[in-house]
């Protein structure tokens, strides 16, 4: 919604479609080292070749941290992003103060990292959508779950932070494995913003809103070595993706709300997690606990 | 979200912020008559110089009401143009089954348009922000009203329309007198894109979303002729203008499909009205009627 | 560059990279009743389900030509769009004061139609990129002729108008039967300007800058109904497209000047075409003239 | 033309139209420790109180210059950003093997920095508009200098460089005193490209294109404190800005390349100056040498 975001790298994907190696996410003031070192790595492990000069226009995103964390200590080093690297594994991904997430505050609840996925079917095929987000954003009194005014329930537990009026963003990641063209992806991607309205944000000044959608699909070499060949679900078939995106994305949201823990950060600032019996009860009185999604 | 939409005039808008003249609404296939003609009648009233040659580029906008149309017998003339142009007033909007939002289908109940203002204070000043929606979209299920799932409880009176595939678009029409620049209703039109999320929309393929922002802000002119001096809400203010612009574009969208009545068109289609007494219950269910906003 | 301009249309084409049925090119006055006589058509000839109730989002450009003809007498009728649409063949291109483009004026001079083809290999592929203009900008000492600064040299023969003030617009149409994507056709067209730059535009207020980029690729069907297959040429050898777009967009600018005749319009108002034997003599001064290219 | 190049902090510029603190210009694998530094100096040198806890969105742009750099190395530290920050002045603009542009090639000549300005005069207000240039891109049969063919003429002085097939890009930064709003930057920054046709560009694949177009205009504090008063040029009197800069960035270009010296770099690679005897030659040949502008 608003530009006040970070995301190095966005020219080429949005000319080309693509891009390649690592995608970085940290906090505003690290967005530089980080991008750089994702390069640098880039370099020790994919270019061999004497010629291959340059390491390319590496992917690194962004969001404010700086009520819990000391941002202008610019404590991320080369080193740490090799070591996130090199120990970059798949399988389970960790929800709430983990990594880029850990300073979060979303909701003026603590927030953090989340991620969500669907599984689609479309004609006779199965594809998977998944969403990882770094939320940071919103005042109390907007939250809603599952349509629920949960942040106007709970108007306690707010902040201690001495000078709260800045508001934070949030990064989205769409991944899937869906065959779309760079194209697509740029309509996938904008469903994103739906799933930002379901949970009740308003998108405030200050925030920026940082989406990003790709496909894992590799365009296959035609016998013709100039000539790449790619797969597209053809639009009329693209809601079940849509739907995806949006569930998924409002999920992950509500994931690293849910995952999040209380912290302690810089200056003795404080943010609390969001409790959970009470948003039992919350959804008990509005009659939406126990729901089938 | 995405393309299925018509908007002409954008060129000029997106580049230089402003534009004149009447905005018409009609169907899509009627796009061209009313666009053509409110450029007719722009030379009639506006132009009075032999000089004054051309009527520049006249905005008109339109969603799809083929369920319920003949669009194709094209029955939108010039004249039609010309009365509604020349019957134009200022007071109360009409909601529902009127002009444009005649044949429209709303999460498959009866659609329509839809209006919706707030005021608000920002420092000493005191402006409006006023929302119009020309609603045509969605499937039943997806239909949330106050976050309730009013959609899923609804579940009968579905269209009598013979082959019910095809999505609509939504027209968002966003008016206030708050003074913006033109690079700042950029920002304030995407927050519209949250309303949508929140009664549930999303943005199926074949949708076309079209979004307007204006303020009624005319520049002032300098002591040297060729520079206008143009007053903006500063960055850090405008919270209640993108509040706002949320909230009255749900509201409106709630309101069209509150105002609507049923309607039996071309082809003996029928599509029916919400049933405000279903509603009701709904919301008590949920409790979450007689709630204040 | 500026957006004084109006294709109907392009928010599919954006987004979609894709449109069909015919594009019609007149003038500013009458983009409407082409657009949705084009759409007609489509029915008529297009639709033969009584389900396919729209003529879709027909595409409809324009350029302002109000110094040469009587362009607020809206003379255009649905018939005459019609009648192009049954005349459309295959072949040659009528250049100069030609269709949309009879009342072009094109640096002072007439101007109107151009076009030009490159046919170009890549790989063991051979291509051809063709470039249609319809040219109606420019002041005369901005004019430049493979360099040659032909509008400085030739300071007569202007156009006798009473009032000269407002400056015009180029649509220019890119084909190619490349395999390219849309994302690509996007690059691809903004490369059109290069040609602008090259003939000596500054791009004035009150110009509009069409530019529109399609591959006559059609995807193929998969096996499965819901993939389409599509031919992309890699990034790394699109130079000879984008040299071709250049190279033609520039002598179909010139084309249309060197093919323009003299004409008198509206209000006895006058416009003369491009002396050849004096151009002739500059390419000589310049010692340009019998360059191979 | 094309995406590969990278600017940060270029979301903010758009969607606000402004940015702060110092713009740097280095090569590909350093944006990110340059945008770093430049943050940590703003937090010094700007940011007074505890709770300007961040430093923003700092903007730092690249080319590549691995021909002649040893771009991997990654010589580029924070203290050197510090040292240039600190010895900034204001005054005359060094060109040529400077700063970034050191390892800049242009039209396979040695090519670097480069900047000119013009004085325009608009009603009774004078303004100037002064554009810089880091310029590295194009093949040599592509280079025109006021649309002389010098490229095509001096095909001898190639690069010796072991694998010369990536084109590089040009960085084009354009201020003015003018006063425009954000959304008329946009527009003048899209005339640099007309400027790039002017010199033969075709914006190869691979070549980043990067335009930056800001005014020194502050906004003046109304009596309301939520409310800034902006000045702007209107529309129909935008020409002569238009075509200051086009010329000034032409010029620009040409500059860079007439100033830059041969050199010798990495690998024994070496990029030669254009020779400044055999240009006037050429001008001479096509009878363009002491003509006034």
């Amino acid at each position: 919604m608003n530009g006040d975001g970070e995301m190095t790298g966005t020219e080429s994907i949005d000319d080309y479609g693509f891009s390649y190696g690592a995608l970085g996410i940290t906090n505003t003031n690290s967005v530089g080292v980080v991008r750089d070192a994702i390069g640098a790595w880039n370099v020790k492990h994919f270019f061999k070749s004497p010629y291959d000069f340059s390491f390319g226009l590496p992917v690194a995103a962004e969001t404010w941290d700086g009520y819990l964390n000391d941002i202008n200590g610019m404590h991320v080093t080369q080193q740490d992003v090799f070591d996130a690297l090199d120990a970059a594994k798949s399988g389970t991904v960790e929800e709430g103060n983990v990594g880029g997430g850990t300073g979060m505050v979303l909701f003026k609840f603590k927030g953090g990292n989340g991620t969500s996925s669907r599984v689609i079917h479309i004609d006779n095929n199965t594809y998977t959508v998944g969403v990882f987000v770094q939320a940071n954003f919103g005042n109390r009194d907007e939250l809603m779950m599952k349509g629920v005014p949960v942040g106007k329930e709970i108007n306690d537990l707010m902040p201690s932070i001495s000078d709260d009026t800045k508001d934070g963003s949030i990064i989205i990641i769409i991944a899937t494995d869906a065959p779309l063209l760079p194209s697509q992806l740029k309509l996938v991607v904008r469903h994103a913003a739906l799933a930002l309205g379901r949970v009740g944000s308003i998108a405030h000044n200050g925030s920026g809103d940082i989406f990003l959608a790709f496909s894992t699909q590799t365009p296959t070499q035609n016998s013709s070595v100039s000539i790449q060949t790619w797969n597209s679900i053809s639009k009329e078939f693209l809601d079940p993706v849509y739907k995806a995106t949006v569930d998924a994305t409002e999920e992950a949201i509500i994931n690293a709300l849910v995952a999040a823990k209380t912290m302690k950060g810089i200056n003795g600032n404080t943010v609390y997690a969001l409790p959970h019996n009470r948003l039992i009860e919350i959804l008990k009185k509005y009659n939406r606990f126990n729901e089938s999604k």
